[in-house]
Parts: C-alpha cells; sequence; structure tokens
C-alpha cells in the first residue's frame, strides 16, 4: 500500500457525489480527499464555516475535483435539508451520505449532566437521523440508488465506560444502519457502517484525549499488530463502501481496528506475555497433568 | 411451571425495593406483580397517575406488598430526582431500576418527520439515562450495590425496519447497558437488560399494531416454538436478573423470544416446510450429486 | 442468595430426570448438585467411573436424590447410545441433557500438532454432537418435549488466544446451539448455552492454568465486579435454564461473567486508573479545548 | 461496476502468492480468477486434480499469471505440509492462504448419522485449522508477514437448521479466526472471514439445493435488494482483505448478502407487505390511539 494512494482504480467514482459531515477536520477530511482522488465530488458540511472553505480551497487544489463546503448544524432539520438543497443545486444529484460527524469526551458517567449526556445524543444520533431522513426521502422520491456510510465505533457495540453517551448514540446509530438497510434495500439504498479502532487525529482524538493522556494509554498495546491505523487504510475502506464495488454489502459494520477489541475481549490473550522458554516448562506440566 | 407463580423461593426478594418505570400498566405491570408476590417493595411510575394508581391499589390488595405509585415524566430531570427521593421517603432504600417505559409506533421511515423520531428518542433513550443517571449517582454517593434492568428488544441488535427510532433508541440503551456494567461494576452496580420477542399486552403491543395486523402478522410463525410468550416467564426473568441470585451476571442482553430472531436470520429454516416423504428423495439426490 | 441454596422454589425439579457430562468434577459436579436439590435425578457421566461413582455416593447421600454414575466416552457414538438407553432404564424418562464435558489446554497455537487441535474438536465439538443427536433422535421419535444445555465460554465468540482448539470447538457448540433452537423448536426441544467466566475449579480450571499461573494472571482484574464467579450463581442459571420456568428462552447464549469480557473489549475502559482529583483537571481541560 | 473487472488498481498484488483451498470451481474459482487478474500468482488445491489443471489451464490463459494445481486432502496434515511445499518450491514464497474449500448438505438433523456429522466438521474445520497451522507455523519461522482468509457463512453466527454440521463447523472456524487474529496479530499475520449469503455457483450452491429447490425458495426475497449476489463482488471483497489495503483490518468476519440475515431477523420487517395506502389508514388508527 502506498501512502497516499487510494485502493480503488483510478477514476473510480468519477462522475458521484457524496455528502460528508464533519467533513472538514480529522477523519473526515482524509476520508474527502480520498474521495476526490478517486474523482468524485463532495460536499463536506459542519457547523464551522471557515474550517470548512479552507479545507475545501486546500482539497479542490490538491485532488483537482470539486468541493463544496456548507455550514450545517445537523441537529435542526430545516438546515440538513437546506444544506442538501445547496448540494443538488450545485452537482445535480448526490449519490451517498456519510455521516461522519460526532461530538464526543470522556468522563466518569456519574459525573455527568443529564444536559451533557443530551448533548451528545443530540449531535450523533439525532444528527445522523436527520441527516438519512432528509437525503433518504430525497432518493425515495427521486427513485434513485443510493449508499449511506455511518462512522460508528467499535464501543457501539461492545460499550465503553468512560465514553457513555457517546456509546449510546453510537450504538443508537448502529442500529438505525441494520434497520435501514432491511427497510431501505428494495429502494436500492444501501447502509452501512465502519467501526474504527484508534486512528489518531489533530481533530476528535486529541480533544478526547487531552494532555498526555494519548501516550499514557498507550492504544498500539491494545491492538495485536501493535500500531494505530492510517488514516488511507480508513479512507479506502469508506472510499469502497460508497462505491459500487461493494454493492452486495448492506446492513453490514465493519470494524478496522487491528483486532483491538477482540485482543481485550479474548479471556486468555494475556498469556501473550509468557516467554518461550517458559512454555516449554507449562507444556511438561500439562502434559503430566493430563495422563 | 404454574401460570402464576414466580419460579424464584418465597419472600426472595423481601425487604428489597425496586422502581419500575413504566409500572402501571402491560409487562411493566406484569414484572411488577412478580416482584411485589415475592416480597419486594415497588415503586410504580408513569405520566398517567391514574393508571398508576388503579394498579398500585389493585397490585397492593392480590399481593400484599407495598406499591407506592408516583407521576413522573422520564423525559425531565428534575421529575427523575423527584421521583428517586419520594422512593427513598418512603422506603428508605431502593435497591434496583427497572428501565421499562417505551413508546413506539410503526411507520415507513420515509414517512416520519424529524420530530416524531426525536419523540421516541427522547422518551426512550433519554428517559433511560435520566433514571439511570440519577439513580446511579445516588448509590455511588452511599456506597450501596444495586441492579439496573433495562427492557430492549431483539431488534435492538437485528434492527427492525417499521420501528426505526425504536431501534435506534433501543440500540442505545443497549450500548448503554454494556458501557455501564463495565464503568459501574466497580460500585457493585450491576447492570443488564432483557430483549423480549414477542408478548402480547392490552397496551404497548396493541397500540404498535393496530386493527387485525397481530392477527394477520401472527407472531407464533415467526418462532420455532410456535407460540408466542406468558407474562410469567418474562417477570420470573426480570425477578432473577434483579435479584442478588445474579450477582455474576453483568452487562448482559438475555433474549426471551422462543428463537424469534434466529429462525428468520438463518439461512435455511425455511427448509421446515418440506415434508418427510420429500426428505426420502431429496437424501438421495443428494447422495448422488456427492458420489 | 445463600452460598448453598438454589434459587428455584423447592421441588421446582420434582419427577425430571438430567443426564450430565463431566458430571463428576468442577463445574459439572455443582450443577449436578444444584439439580439434586431441587428434586431431579441426574445421570452423571464421564470417562472416569471409580471417580463418577465417588461423586454419585457422596451427593445421594448429601441431596437424597438419585443419581446415576455411567462411564461414557462421548468420543464414541455407540457409548453415546449406551448411556441414554440405560439412563432411560434406570428412569424411564430423560429430560433434559447438560453438555458439559468439555477438554482443553493453553498453548501457543503455533506449538500445536495438527491431532493435538483435533483431539479437541473431537471431545467437545463432536461428543456434544453425538450426546444431542442421541438424544434429540430419541426425544424426536417419543414426541417429547425437552431441553437441551450447552457449556461455552465467552471466548465461543470473542475468540482467545492460547486456547485456540477450544475455541474452536466451543465456537462449533455456540452455532449448534442457535441452529438446533431454530430446527428443533417445533419438537418442543429448547436448545440454550451458558458461556462462564472466570470459575475456578479443582478441575478443568487448575489444570489449565498450571503452576501459579492462575495467581499471576489474576482474573478477578479482570472483571468489573473485582471478583471470580461462585459455582452456585452458574449452578442456579444452569438449573433455570433446564426448567420448564425458561420456557420461552430458546437459542440463547447467557454470558455469567461478572462484565468480563466487556471490561477487556471497551475501548477506554481502562480509563478506570485515572484517580479522582485528576478527573477535576481533565474536566477543565476538556471544557476549554471543546470552547 | 464493470461485471468483470477487479476494484484494486491494477497490478495491485503483483508479486503476490496466494493458495485458494477449493480453488477449482464455483465461487473458489471466481476469487481465484480476481487474484490473478490482479497479478498474483495463485496455488488452487482440491481433491480433484484433473478439475484443478482444467481451471488452471483455463485461467493462466486468460489473464496471464501464474496458477499451479495442486491436489490436497486437506484432512490429512501431511498432503497439507506437502502441499505448502510444492507451492514454495514453485514461487519461493506464499503471502496468504483463502480457506474456502468446504462440505455441506441438507438434511433434518435428527436424519444425519454420527459419521455424517463427522464428516462435515472434518473437512470444514480440521481441513481450514490444518492448513492455517501448517502456513502458520511456517510464516512465524520465517518472521514472514501474511494474511489468512477464511469463507464462512452468515449462519456461523445465526446458526441455521438444515445444515447444522456445516453451522458448527463455520462457527468453529469463526471463532478460529478471531483467536488467530489476536494470538497471531504480533507477528504481523492478520486473519479475517468473508460471511456470503446467496452467491448461486454450478458447484456447491447447486450440490446444495438439488432438483428445484433453488428456484422454491427463491433466495432473491430473503434479501432486502431483491437479488443475489454476483461472484465479481465476493471476489473483490476478498482480494481487498488478501491485499495490503486492509492492512488494519484482523478478526474481522464481514458479511456480504445483501442484507439478507437482518431481513429475516428484525421482528418488524415483514410489514414490508403494507401497500402505501393501508399506511394512510394506519397512520390516523396511531395518531388516535396515542393520544
Amino acid at each position: 500500500m502506498k501512502a497516499n494512494q487510494p485502493m480503488l482504480r483510478d477514476n473510480a467514482l468519477k462522475g458521484k457525489t457524496y455528502v460528508v459531515t464533519g467533513g472538514g477536520t480529522g477523519l473526515g477530511k482524509s476520508m474527502t480527499t480520498s474521495l476526490l482522488q478517486l474523482g468524485a465530488n463532495v460536499v463536506i458540511t459542519s457547523r464551522k464555516y471557515d474550517v470548512l472553505e479552507n479545507t475545501a480551497h486546500e482539497l479542490a487544489e490538491s485532488t483537482g475535483s470539486a468541493v463544496l463546503p456548507i455550514a450545517c448544524d445537523i441537529r435542526d432539520y430545516e438546515q440538513v435539508e437546506l444544506m442538501l438543497q445547496a448540494g443538488l443545486d450545485k452537482f445535480g444529484r448526490i449519490d451517498g451520505l456519510l455521516n461522519n460527524a460526532a461530538g464526543n469526551f470522556i468522563s466518569p458517567t456519574e459525573r455527568l449532566s443529564s444536559n451533557a449526556f443530551s448533548t451528545v445524543i443530540d449531535i450523533v444520533l439525532k444528527g445522523t437521523a436527520n441527516c438519512t431522513l432528509a437525503f433518504g426521502k430525497h432518493w425515495i422520491k427521486e427513485k434513485q440508488p443510493a449508499s449511506v456510510l455511518n462512522i460508528v465505533t467499535t464501543y457501539a457495540f461492545t460499550g465503553s465506560g468512560y465514553v457513555v453517551p457517546s456509546a449510546c448514540a453510537k450504538g443508537g446509530v448502529l442500529a438505525m444502519t441494520r434497520s435501514l438497510a432491511a427497510e431501505w434495500g428494495k429502494y436500492q439504498i444501501r447502509t452501512n457502517a465502519i467501526a474504527p479502532g484508534p486512528f489518531p487525529t489533530k481533530g476528535a482524538w486529541d480533544r478526547l484525549l487531552p494532555g498526555d493522556l494519548a501516550q499514557k494509554f498507550d492504544f498500539k498495546n491494545r491492538v495485536p499488530l501493535k500500531r494505530v491505523g492510517e488514516h488511507q487504510e480508513l479512507a479506502n475502506l469508506a472510499a469502497y463502501l460508497l462505491s459500487d464495488y461493494s454493492g452486495y454489502i448492506n446492513g453490514e459494520v465493519i470494524t478496522i481496528d487491528g483486532g483491538e477489541w477482540l485482543q481485550g475481549a479474548g479471556q486468555l490473550n494475556g498469556l501473550e506475555i509468557i516467554p518461550d522458554n517458559m512454555w516449554d516448562q507449562l507444556e511438561q506440566m500439562i502434559r503430566n497433568k493430563n495422563k
């Protein structure tokens, strides 16, 4: 794999238009870059227009594809409808929606207020629902096939302490993914999700783990492959799932975490620290015991 | 199993107090009845005080245990705090919380407004979060062990069309269950869930499937055991999970659906309709082919 | 919960007969004890007749119920048929099968021979299949309802290194559980499983972790509740699942591990080690970052 | 998507060598074709040398890449070792293993003999274990990164009646996938799986559903997208997972079934048959009830 090269064939997404929420920074920006490199037009959206505009300018230049920045608070359904309309006005048609916008922070749950909890639910779950509803209604009315891709996390299905509002919201998005895959499949609207493990960014990840926390809890050690993920690896998977190449994948949540959650979950994976020569002795003891 | 007899030993819950949201009707009432029969005190709560009061009166009489009805809109955190305080004032201590209140209705998703979606999320996910937060903060402050039991549904993990807001909300509650089990286990607060299949009630089920829909989509046929569930079967499981007998079950979601979701999910379960004599012929054909 | 008291009502299993494979030692013996205390007859079986006989003698005396020890290598289908017949000859009828027999040892997978792998598969997966097949054919022929309960482990679904043959075999048993629940539900044969976490025994657990390994890898630390399981806790769950009280639970795998696998799986559960005063600082940093 | 074009960039697998068990026919042949088109060398293996040789000849010609046919009964560890050695002798190095060989037939479980059950376990589970063990030992000794890809099925995790031996064996392979991902990740050996839904073939699928069964149980109707899968769709996913592009996906089982298992599993997906005008009436009834 070349560090900055998409895996799909050149121009694989030529003529397609995607909307990426939270597309101005971090992983959203990386996925947007990849879609543009493959020839797609992309609408990027978030609440911060100046950030979006800079990103749009930068990426249009580096990739030669068209990027449209639109400010939008996805918690507000009317803003979502306006954003969709602006995308349609510019590009004539939208082929897919990448629900990537999120909000998260770490805290013991018992320190949270009801409001703090509510805010994360509103951004992540209701925001995703708003976008999906508005775009879905449009596609169904237009009888147009489309692809929805939701970015969740492994703790959407394993749960996790210290990020419980986010876990709840992402768990809700996961259920949405599976529900709409079944219900809207008949309209040729596919719905899938990606559950990324540790992909450090200057954005969300840094905000999530302030100070030296990211180093302290060295996420590499939680991963069998002993490394964190590269943005391009996530971007390749996202491009695949938004493209027609994944046309028979529907309702699926693909984990890309190097095996992180499995390493923690499997009861005896901790035996990894036993050195080789000790295994020789253990083998002897086990043989004797099992006689 | 005797139809109206709890499975746990007599007085298994003597001296315990539980709060059951949505405890005035339907499955909530059935679970409340079982807890009372086992000797527990129960606080029942919902928005409709008159319904609660009737149920409280009826159940106190039939079981001889203490029932306290408290009106409470769980979407409002202050009301939840007041409800908790009223329970404490009456019984001195609360040992467990049964998050059973819910809201749901069927609809193709593309017919939903953003508001309709939001309302279900607020009742089911935010309401459950509010109760769990308020009770958890109290228990942690008091250093008191406790048990939380959430009622979800099989489509919390499989997803389902036509009830997508509910699926999202219940998916969120499922993630909360697993998250808090890990985070609050150290405080000896256990968190579990039940995913019931078809348990018809005069309440939620009837409202969910109006007219003759329940007959038309005969849920018995979706179940390997060819029957719907009995309320007592759910009530027994709920009493077990709230009791100390299940003290090492934590973070678990127990499905009680007669095998419903598995029957639909398993690719070749439909071969059930092949009659016995046809299997004789098939066996011959298969043998010949595999030669 | 009283340490040695079953949770089900007295005589809950009176008149029932169960077969427990691997019932002579460890957890199999504990579950057998509980069934006997509830009034059931139990056939216990394993390859070691002398061990079985001692257990049978001891338990018959302590519980007053009938125990029949039968030597049987479950890898041999004919022996399984003979065992079933001996049980029927003695008790007239069998109501349930508890597939508990297992074989396991720790090793880096690359140190295993094909034969070592094969042996575990044969005992655990083929042995369970043999018992289930023989009993199922009998019940279907007799048109008799029955209950099958398989003991698996959390790494049946999470996987685990260093016990890979066992993980494969138990993963197979898990799929069998869900498959037969759907297929044999129509015969009123229910099939369920339990996935226990750390329940130390003088038997399997000691053999699995020889020397001081069990102390070294202190399994309590992997569990949110900070303790290992009590045999009675597992025995209560097993009795419930074999009894008619669980009549609508079918195809379910119930985890009883104190939340162990979730604690390891959830990405940010490791933040547990952050002390309380540091959370005050973090809260401040997070607020500033999110402004 | 062009019908016969791989999605990965030209020569994406240049210089790589893969072994495909069961590579002579059906889906194995389709996946082999795709690997060859992307520039890889492929060893194909099965018990039938004449079939392999024909396929090898045909594909070498059509793709211009190198194919080596080797007869091998994967149930026999020594044959597996010889096969690996022959591959190494020819190509110098093996980069990945595609465990695709399988055996399966439909039958009510109670009609099966213990032997029939055993045969499927031996081919599918033990055969996969043999190949994975032999190749893994080799890679670990050579300190060489590699990729293992197992073909399972959705009923590896949902279970399914009427194919229970296959479900058990594939359930075992699924657990192997997750186990080795955690254990062998440190050696940079990734292990993943694909769970395909209905992909009709002239081979396995036709043998699985003899006569007019495939038409009778029209699998299209079980799929939200209302179609079966195209071989190229599966082949694209397989090539991706074997390639370095998926370098951070480890321990994952990717379902590619158009949403089939979800459609069956989700409790209310059957409401799809309600016509549009009836939803208008229902909406009115629901509004009145919820007042």
